[in-house]
C-alpha cells in the first residue's frame, strides 16, 4: 500500500460564526477546531499534512505551528478543489492523497483507516440522513456501485429521496487526483471548483469508487455556526460521560461534566455535578470530586477528596488528602499525602509535606512547607515586595498561629510555633515560641461612636 | 386605524401555585408574569392599559406602579367577561381593545402587531395543537370562516378532533365588545361570564372574524403551576440562548445559561457553563465569563477575563480586567482598566483605577484607589466603626502589606508604602515606609501546649 | 391475611460496574442501592427481612447493620433460584413471602401493596416495554391467565412478540416457595436454579397466578452499570424536581437540582439552579436557596436568604438570616434569627444569637455569640492550639474590629469594643475598648525595593 497524505482544507472565513478569529481556530472541547483534525491526521503517520488556510492572515499556521504540517495559503478562495490545488505541488504521485475538513473536527482515526482499508481507487466517506435536503446524494445504479454526488439544485424528486449524502471527505490516489484537479471547470454560479465533480470523472475514467460510513454521525458534522459549535460540543461531552461511565466512573449526572482535554480516572472515582476538567487530568482511584469543581492540568492520588468549588490548576495533589470546599491550587502547588488545604485558601508555587494543614483563609505562596505543619487561619506569606518574589519555608512540625504574616525571604524553624498575629520578618528559631505582638489594653470610659445625622 | 386600548386581566388567584403572592406577580426570567405582559403592552405605544386585578390585595397595582396603567379591581370574580367589563368604563369608543393575560407571559409585540394588521371586526389569536383536550376549539365553516368557539364539553366527537384552539387573546373594535360584554350571560355551571361567548354574537351580528397564529407556541402558554412555570422558564431561556448563539456569542452550554433580564454581548464573547445574567449586563468585546459566575445590572469592557465563581452585583468593570475565581464585585464597584481582583476578594463602592490590584483575600469597601496600587494579601478596610461609615482613600502607585487595616477615614499617600500586618489610622505620607509592628521575640524555653485527657 | 416476609437478593458482584464495591452498595440519590430496598421493605411492616449477599464478604451486612434483617450468605452463587433458597429457614410456613431485588432500588411501597391486595396464590410484577427483547416474557391463555415466563432465547417468534416481561419481583405462599425451591433443577446452560420457574410449577399446580404492575417504569430498574446508575439516578432525580413543583416550589431548572435525601420545603420557597440537598433538610417558608448552593442536614428558618455558592452542613439556621454568597456553615453551627454570614466566612461549632452579623473573611469556631454582635472583617477565633480547641465567647452588643484575633479560651465582655487589628488573648472588659497596637511609624528616607536582575 502506497504511503498517505493528509490535505485539510482550512481556509473559510466561517462568516456565520460572526468572529474575528478564522473559524477553524474556535475551539470544541477547548481544542481548536483545526487541532483536532490535525491530531486525527497525526495519528494515521502520514508521509504528509498540508494545512491549507486562507482567512484570518497568519493566525492558522502561527496557532498550528507546533505542528510538522505544510501550510499552503489560498488566496484568493475558488472553491474546494481550487484548495485541495494548492496542496497537491506538496505530495508526490505514488502516493495516496485524503482530504479532510478544520470545521469538521471529531473524525476519527478509525473511520479513516476504515476508508484506506476499503480499496483501491477513489474512497468517498458518505454517511445515511434522516433529512438529506441540502446536502449531495450519493448516486448508485442497480449494482450499487457509485455513478456520482447530485447536488440538491440539480437533482430530480426521485434523486432527492436518496439519504446517502456525501460528507467530503475523500481519499484518492495521487497523481488521479492531481489529473481530476487539473480538469476542475468553473462554469457554475458561483464561478468556484468543486471538489465533489472528480468523483464523476473517476466514474468516467473507470476507476472504482468505494464508500465508507462513519461509526458515529457526530463524526462528519461540520461548523458554520456558534449554533452548530455548541450543539456539536454537547455531544462530544456526551461522548466523553458515557465513555467515563463505561470505564466505571460514577458520573452524578452525565448532562453536566465537561472534559476539555484528557481525563484519565482510576477505579472507583466519583464525579459530582457540574465538574469541568480541562488539559490532562488524572484522577487516582477513591478520588471524589465535589459539585462545580474545575481542575486543569493536574494530578490527584488516590483516595483523595475534592469538596465543591475547588479550582485546581497545573497542580500535584497527593493521596489522601482533604481540599476545599473554596480551595485554590494554582500553579506549581505540590501537595504529598493526607495535606489539608481548605475553605478560601490558596496556593500558589509551593511544595507542602505529608499531613500539613492549611484549612481556611490562607494565602500560601512561593513556599517550601514541611510534615505536620499546622498553617493558622488567615495566614499570608508575604512573597512579593512590590519588585521581586521571595520564598518562605515552613519547617517539619511548626505551627503557624493564625493572621501570621511571613515577610519572605524567612525561615519558620523545625517544631517552632509562631503566636497569632504575628509579622515575621526574620527566620525564627527551632522549637520555640516566636511572637510580635503588642501589650493589650483596656480603655474603660471609651465611648462608642454614635450614628452621625444625614446632612 | 382607531387607537389601542389593551386590558390585561390579572385576577386569579392561582390555587395551584400553592403560594401567597398573586399568581401573575411570580417571576419568570426574574420579572413578573405580569410586568412582561405590560412591557410587550408598553412597546405597542397604546392610548390606555388597564389592568384588572383581584386576589392579593393591593400587591398586583403597588408591585407595577411605574407603569403607566389604570388599575381597576374586580371583586367578586364573576368569570373573564366579568372581568373585562370592569375595564370598559376606563376605554372610550371608536378605539379597539386587545385583551391580553397576566398569566400568558411571553406574548410578543410582533404577534400582536400582526392581530392589529387582520383586519376590522375580531380578531382572535388562536393556536394549533397537537393534543387540544381541554382547550375550546375553532369552528369554521366551509368557507373557512369562524363560526364560533365550542368548549370541550360542548363538542361533538367532529369537533373534538379539531385541533386550532382559543388562546383567549383578541382584538374588537372597542364599542362592539362594549355591547356584547353587556349581553353575556353567566346561565353556565360555573354562574361566571365567559368572554368567549363574545365571538359568537360577533358571527351572529356579521362583524368578520379574523384568526392570527402566533410565531411560537410559547408565545401563547399560560402558568397555572409551578410546574408550567418552571417548563416556560426552560422554553424561555432555550430561546434566549438560541438568540445569543445566533448573534455569534460562544455558549458552553445552551442548556445551563440563566438570562433574567437583557443580556448584549459584544463579538467574540465567551459564556461557561452554568453562567447567571440578572438585570442589565453588558458584555464588551472578547470578554471570557467564567464557569458559575452570577452577573447582575454590570457592564464589562472588552477583553475582561472573569475566572469561574465571580460574583459582580451592580458594578462597572474597565477593559483588559482580571477578576476571579471567587471575585465578588458589590454594588457601586467601579474597576477602570487592566485591574485585577483576585480570589476571596470583595470590594464595594469602591473606584479602583487602571492596573490596580487586590488579588487575594480582602475587602475594599467605600474606598477610592489609585493607578498601579499594589494591594496586598489579607488587606481590609474597616470602613464602619460601628455607627457610621467611612471612606479610605489610596493614592497612586501606593503598596499595601499583606494583612494592613486601613481605618477610615484615611489617605495613603501616593507611593507610599505599608509594611504588613499595621493597623494604618493615621494618614500616611507620599513615598515613605509607614508600618505599625511589634518587634519580633523568641522564647527559646516555651513549650507546646499538650492535649488534654478526655474526661 | 397471613404476615409477610421479604427476600431481598443482593449477592451480585456487579462486574460491570468495575468497582472495588459490592453493586448494591452502590449509591442511588446519596443512599445505597439496598438501602433504598430496605426503606422500602421496613415500610412494609413485614415479619422478617432476608438480606442475601454474597460478593463483597461482610462489606453488605456491615453497611446495613442498623436494619433490623437477617443477612444470610450465599456461597457459592448458583442463581435466584439458589438465593432465596438461602433464606428459607429463616421464614415460617403460613405466611407469604415476597422476593425484591437489592440492585432495583425504586420499588415503591405502593406496587407491593399492590401485590399483596392482589389475591392469593402467586403474584408477579410485571411490565410492558416498548423493546421486551432480553426480557422473560410473560406467556398467558386465551382467557388471559399467566401460563408461564418464556426467556428470549427459548420464545417462538409469536412469543417475542408478547411485550409484558417479568420483572423478577414476586409474592409467594411461603410453603409453596418451598416446595417449588425444592424441586428447581439446574440443567441449562449456566448450571444456574432459576427463580422463574417456579411460575410453571405454579400453573402446574392450580395455583393462581396474579400479576400486578407498577406505577412507574423506573420502580423496576436495575442496575448493572454506571451508565444505568447515572441514568436512573437522573430519572430519579425528575421525579423529586416533579414532586417538589407540585408541592409549590419554586425551581429554576428542574433538571439542575439534587435531593440526596429528604427535602421538606415550606411555602414558597425558591430554589435557583443548580443546588444539592443531602440527607435531612428542611426549608421554611419563603427561604430561598441561591445558585449552586450544597445544603446538607439542616433546617433554614422562614424568610432567610442564601445567596449563591453557600455549603451548609449539619446547621441550623434562623428566621430572615442573610447567608451567603461563598458562606460556609460547618457542622455544628446555630444561628438565631436575623443573623448575617457574609462572603469567605467559614463558622463551626458556634451558636450565634440574633442579628449578629460576620459579613466578611472570617472563621468563627467553637464560639458563643451574643446578640447584635458586630464582626468585622478579618476576624478569626483561635480556637486550637495545636493540642486542645477551646471556646471563644463574644457577649451581646460586641464590636469586634477587624482582623482581630481571639485566642481561646477567651470573653469579650457585652457591648466591648475591639480596635481593628489587635491579639485579644485575655478577657476583655465590658463596655470598653480593648486593643492591642503598635504605634504608627512613617520612615520617610525609606527606599523601595527594586527590581533584581536575573541571573
Amino acid at each position: 500500500m502506497s504511503s498517505l497524505n493528509i490535505v485539510i482544507l482550512a481556509a473559510g472565513k466561517g462568516t456565520r460564526m460572526y468572529s474575528d478569529k478564522p473559524k477553524v481556530l474556535h475551539a470544541l472541547a477547548g481544542k481548536p477546531l483545526v487541532q483536532h483534525v490535525l491530531d486525527c491526521a497525526e495519528s494515521l503517520q502520514p508521509q504528509q499534512v498540508c494545512v491549507v488556510y486562507g482567512h484570518g492572515g497568519d493566525a492558522v499556521p502561527q496557532a498550528m505551528r507546533r505542528y510538522a504540517a505544510q501550510f499552503v495559503i489560498q488566496e484568493p478562495q475558488l472553491g474546494t478543489g481550487h484548495a485541495v490545488q494548492q496542496a497537491m505541488p506538496h505530495v508526490t504521485d505514488g502516493t495516496r492523497t485524503m482530504v479532510l475538513y478544520g470545521d469538521v473536527p471529531l473524525i476519527q482515526p478509525s473511520t479513516l483507516h476504515q476508508m484506506m482499508q476499503a480499496g483501491k481507487g477513489l474512497v468517498l466517506l458518505t454517511v445515511h440522513l434522516e433529512n438529506p435536503t441540502g446536502y449531495g446524494r450519493i448516486v448508485r445504479d442497480a449494482q450499487g456501485d457509485v455513478l456520482g454526488i447530485i447536488e440538491e439544485k440539480d437533482a430530480s424528486v426521485e434523486e432527492r429521496e436518496i439519504r446517502e449524502v456525501n460528507t467530503g471527505i475523500l481519499l484518492a490516489p495521487t497523481q488521479k487526483l492531481r489529473e481530476w484537479l487539473a480538469q476542475l471547470q468553473n462554469n457554475n454560479a458561483q464561478g468556484e471548483y468543486y471538489l465533489t465533480d472528480i468523483v464523476a470523472m473517476a466514474v468516467q475514467h473507470g476507476i472504482p469508487v468505494h464508500t465508507v460510513q462513519p461509526a458515529h454521525r457526530w463524526e462528519v458534522e461540520g461548523i458554520n455556526s456558534k449554533t452548530q459549535l455548541a450543539a456539536l460540543e454537547r455531544a462530544w461531552q456526551q461522548v466523553e460521560a458515557t465513555r467515563l461511565l463505561a470505564q466505571g466512573v460514577t458520573l452524578a449526572d452525565p448532562a453536566r461534566i465537561d472534559v476539555r482535554g484528557k481525563l484519565t480516572c482510576g477505579r472507583d472515582v466519583e464525579i459530582d455535578v457540574g465538574c469541568i476538567f480541562e488539559g490532562n487530568v488524572t484522577l487516582g482511584d477513591r478520588v471524589r470530586v465535589g459539585a462545580y469543581s474545575v481542575i486543569r492540568n493536574a494530578t490527584v492520588a488516590s483516595g483523595t477528596d475534592i469538596a465543591p468549588y475547588s479550582h485546581i490548576d497545573s497542580s500535584e495533589v497527593g493521596a489522601n488528602c482533604h481540599i476545599g470546599p473554596y480551595a485554590r491550587l494554582r500553579p506549581g502547588s505540590k501537595l504529598a499525602d493526607e495535606v489539608h488545604i481548605g475553605n478560601f485558601v490558596e496556593v500558589k508555587n509551593s511544595e507542602i509535606a505529608a499531613k500539613s494543614k492549611a484549612n481556611h483563609l490562607s494565602y500560601i505562596g512561593d513556599s517550601t512547607v514541611g510534615s505536620r505543619v499546622n498553617i493558622g487561619a488567615g495566614t499570608i506569606t508575604c512573597n512579593y515586595d512590590g519588585a521581586n518574589k521571595f520564598r518562605t519555608i515552613i519547617e517539619d512540625d511548626a505551627f503557624i498561629g493564625s493572621d501570621t504574616q511571613l515577610v519572605a525571604p524567612v525561615t519558620v524553624g523545625k517544631g517552632a510555633t509562631i503566636g497569632a498575629g504575628s509579622t515575621i520578618t526574620k527566620d525564627t528559631p527551632q522549637g520555640g515560641l516566636t511572637l510580635s505582638r503588642s501589650k493589650q489594653l483596656s480603655i474603660a470610659g471609651w465611648q462608642r461612636p454614635v450614628k452621625k445625622k444625614q446632612e
